[in-house]
């Protein structure tokens, strides 16, 4: 007998911005298992329920709240506090699906995006496999990225002409080599990065809460906006308690 | 009177890859234009038909062949060949706007996974605009793209904790600066370029039609598999007479 989890990756943040494939994978799960960040990001939880309701039925799936383990946001090793985490978080997961699925239940996890892309749900899901105490089939189902609600939003192309295309972490922009700069897609930058690694002409796109209708999109030079989506992105994120934000940064 | 039109991410190929996004955007459409390519990409435009048949209904749509101008693809100067091609597609499609719709029309254009990436038609979109003949409003959905079906058709993150990953051409994936190159992406690669770049080693996930009942996906180390998807690849495009793949490669 095994169990089935499918990774659903749900898009960007609007309703109708999943695919037909996502809402098939949303039915017949006999429990949806969300990791609980705390209050903050209740909102999220919310346009999960939201979406639920509009493809599944009100009243018709079930969620299981999992409460996520603590981690330390700046440890000494990052790697390694980052590999710990998700070891006692696999755990939590495995005890849930022992827990909340029969021998043959479908369990669900929906995932912002594409399931791909900076998530730690499939590495998860590696780790309960390879384990091995519990009989796994793990499902993955595409979805759209932040990547591509922002550069819609913003009606562009991610390249110029045949040009490659970086995608990095706010974390990572320091240390992006010469030459693969060109076209930088940056997410999970909370410290505006940007700020101190791109040049004044450098253009920037800049999106939040992409595909909802909180969205909020800014473009120009760094020079020109660069303090203005600082400014946006600090008050929005004390406005709604939460961001999600992505920015393509390009050299002239 | 101001036209519209809507530049439509469908996906990498599944019927049920396209968004609830892309299927309303699929309503009310007086024309969807198709550049046509010649006989070799048919299979292509016929699950474009399929994908307007199951989501508007047969009968309940029109397409608009339009000629695509020839196009040197071995030329001297490759940006100026590829910016004299797009001019040449941007006269035809504004033609058709003018000759196919209203004032007031809507128009559309179904672009492969999603049209921020290696897609000429915002492109031609934006020249449309700039030459200012025809009043247009462009409208862009975005679509699941081949690289997040290629990751969870192979059940897998495009990148190890933390690390930035870089999208590139096989045109220029010679090219990529050392240390962008711990996972990369790579699309149009008609030549296999990783057998001449990447070490024995490297892990190489590759996939063709994926999201469609020809999908085939194969990976394992290149000196493994290399020369077998080398050979998989030239055996299907025979067959099929057309091929789209894709691959992610990564050093250990």
């Amino acid at each position: 007998m095994t169990r089935t989890l499918r990774v659903i990756g749900i898009g960007p943040g609007g309703v109708r911005q999943v695919t037909l494939e996502a809402v098939d994978a949303m039915q017949g799960v006999d429990a949806f298992f969300v990791l609980d960040k705390g209050a903050a990001s209740s909102p999220l939880r919310d346009i999960r329920r939201q979406m639920c309701d509009e493809h599944i039925g009100p009243g018709r799936y079930r969620f299981v709240e999992i409460a996520d383990p603590p981690r330390d946001r700046d440890p000494v090793d990052y790697d390694a506090e980052v590999r710990r985490w998700h070891d006692a978080r696999s755990e939590a997961i495995e005890g849930a699906l022992l827990a909340e699925l029969s021998d043959s239940g479908v369990g669900a996890i929906l995932v912002w995006g594409d399931p791909s892309l900076y998530d730690s749900t499939l590495r998860i899901t590696d780790a309960i496999v390879e384990r091995g105490r519990v009989a796994l089939d793990v499902e993955v189902v595409a979805g759209v990225t932040s990547a591509s609600a922002l550069t819609a939003a913003h009606r562009i192309l991610a390249n110029r002409i045949g040009e490659p295309i970086h995608i990095t972490t706010g974390r990572r922009l320091a240390s992006t080599p010469a030459g693969a700069d060109t076209n930088q897609i940056v997410m999970l930058d909370a410290d505006c990065t940007f700020l101190r690694t791109a040049g004044p002409d450098d253009h920037i796109w800049w999106g939040a809460y992409l595909g909802t209708p909180d969205e909020i999109v800014l473009s120009g030079t760094v020079g020109e906006i660069g303090e203005t989506i600082r400014a946006t992105r600090t008050e929005a994120r004390e406005r709604h308690g939460w961001i999600m934000d992505i920015y393509l940064l390009r050299t002239p």
